[in-house]
């Protein structure tokens, strides 16, 4: 009764999922002398004392995230903590705390959210960080997840996004595109069991892949390893949205432009026997395919020796002056505009 | 595919609110050196340098926290921001920063979420507190929005549940029932609207009450008070679930009883007629109200000098041994047992 009945109406597919943060929230201003970033990195940057806080925070939406058929509760209450200590591990810090709010419509029993506090358990012990606090709630349909992470770094170890310089290197973890994958298997398997309930699925050959998809894993030893190395990134970002996306960011934030090298990157073998077997391009499925949560940064090239051979890191580019632009290198040293693409663009 | 078949189900009705948090936690302690209280009080509270950090979280569900056909969107924004730095002020800190998270189907246009996101600011700009992050998902239904607020205080200031000791008088802020009350208006309104769209509900009458229920403040202003008269409560809460369910709360964590007296129960003039109105009692309806977001809090006989004659505080009860348990002692001085009573018991 107090609503204007002639409103305006913008439907919000309009803008996209960074373009309505950013939108929402682009008059907001930060008044506190202990806030030092907020909206616009992996996590926002707090100073309490002698050290810095980072807090971050993540929303899981059954049937928008997730989906029950083939996601185990307990997996995915690993998930929905780890992909809150990513982000955490991408600002350089070390995640300490978390909290975990739920809120679960009434077709869910007890021994359902035991077993997604099972695997949220399991994160904190794997990952040495304490659940604090949170909420449990209702809903009128489904589960929906919000964790927020806290995590701390000396001073001036934390890093952002915004500091990649042209010619600084472009490195990632691990290797890219295996979560993607995953899920198209598991999709495949739940439209197999939708016809023969008693079919058994042999995930084996996918074990890698399905892993990365239901069970990944924060990249939490990075920071420590860069230390180790005495390898400060200039920027740095978790590899959520797919490594184009990511790519653009880090060239958006620090104002330069990219080089990425398709030969270069980090592809396991059963990315590669996988994407041959769904008729994609295992390049397009790494820079389009997301989820990985593996971190992604941009160090000085005086750098490079202490990197070099690391089983974990990969030179996958360097960075340019911003008007050259982003571009994908290909193996025939062709150069294409990189594009932050969505998921329905990868058939190749 | 990858379910049990025959497992077991508890529904969760059973458990109510607190019994799940409590049951689906009790498995998890903290590790980290800078946790210094985990679950179990309005924030977690941690240590990082010279400061200590309180974070605390919430979740509200369209359809199960509130209702949009009388809750305008700007007025939500600002109340979830509200709840949250309600439960930092009831741990005597400064609220500095919160994320904010919204899960939202496609049937809000942009504009409505301007609206949210305007209450919000509003709410910051009030309360000098810092948007620092947040995640916009889409949901399958309705909207949901999921605030966590960080602040701070210096060290031995924080002020726990679990300190009140017998004999310490026990004061309360403000004035209680009115949010409650403001729903029922607010809820008759509706179903008058539903039989004539064109009548135009006169709420002058229930300005206050309905302005307690739609626009709640937070009392922030409470720890500064309590600094200047130099008062450090024992054990302090939020009536967010309303004041008999908050007294027995400190009564558990402080392992004491209470005597609770009905005489000394700060109302409001609109909540008495507004009560008779409803044929409601009016002590119930502060008892059992609830979303009132005053503090309660204990102190020493010592301090109430302090205290006395002071606007904002009324004391209310004294603290007792916890054999004697938790008592209403009427305004016929008999003595009846506190109940954590819910929403439906409230009927006079």
């Amino acid at each position: 009764m107090l609503e204007d009945k002639n409103p305006q109406r913008t439907p919000l597919e309009e803008l996209g999922e960074f373009g309505l943060i950013d939108h929402l929230t682009k008059s907001f201003t930060t008044t506190q002398p202990s806030t030092i970033k907020g909206i616009s990195d992996d996590a926002a940057v707090m100073e309490f004392g002698d050290l810095q806080t980072v807090m971050t925070t993540d929303l899981l939406v059954e049937g928008v995230h997730f989906d029950l058929a083939y996601a185990p509760l307990k997996h995915l209450g690993y998930k929905a903590v780890v992909v809150n200590l990513s982000d955490v591990s991408a600002m350089n810090a070390k995640p300490t705390q978390i909290t975990v709010s739920i809120a679960v419509s009434n077709r869910f029993p007890l021994e359902a959210l035991e077993e997604l506090y099972a695997g949220i358990g399991l994160a904190c012990k794997r990952y040495g960080v304490d659940l604090v606090g949170g909420d449990t709630t209702s809903s009128t349909k489904g589960l929906l997840i919000s964790v927020t992470a806290l995590g701390v770094a000396p001073k001036n170890d934390i890093v952002y996004r915004n500091q990649a310089k042209p010619n600084d290197l472009l490195v990632v973890t691990g290797d890219l595109g295996g979560a993607y994958l995953g899920l198209q298997v598991l999709e495949r398997e739940k439209e197999v069991f939708k016809v023969n309930p008693n079919n058994q699925p042999d995930l084996a050959p996918y074990a890698y892949i399905v892993e990365r998809q239901l069970k990944p894993e924060a990249r939490t030893d990075i920071p420590e390893l860069l230390k180790e190395l005495e390898v400060k990134p200039t920027a740095m970002i978790d590899i959520s949205d797919g490594l184009s996306s990511e790519i653009l960011h880090l060239c958006k934030g620090s104002k330069v432009g990219c080089n990425l090298y398709e030969d270069k990157i980090p592809l396991d073998p059963q990315v590669i026997s996988t994407s041959e077997e769904f008729e994609l391009n295992s390049t397009m499925v790494a820079l389009s395919g997301g989820e990985d949560y593996e971190l992604l940064f941009t160090i000085s090239q005086d750098d490079y020796p202490k990197i070099k051979g690391n089983p974990h890191l990969s030179v996958i580019g360097h960075m340019t002056e911003e008007k050259e632009g982003a571009h994908l290198v290909t193996r025939a040293q062709t150069k294409i505009p990189l594009e932050a693409r969505g998921w329905n663009a990868m058939k190749s």
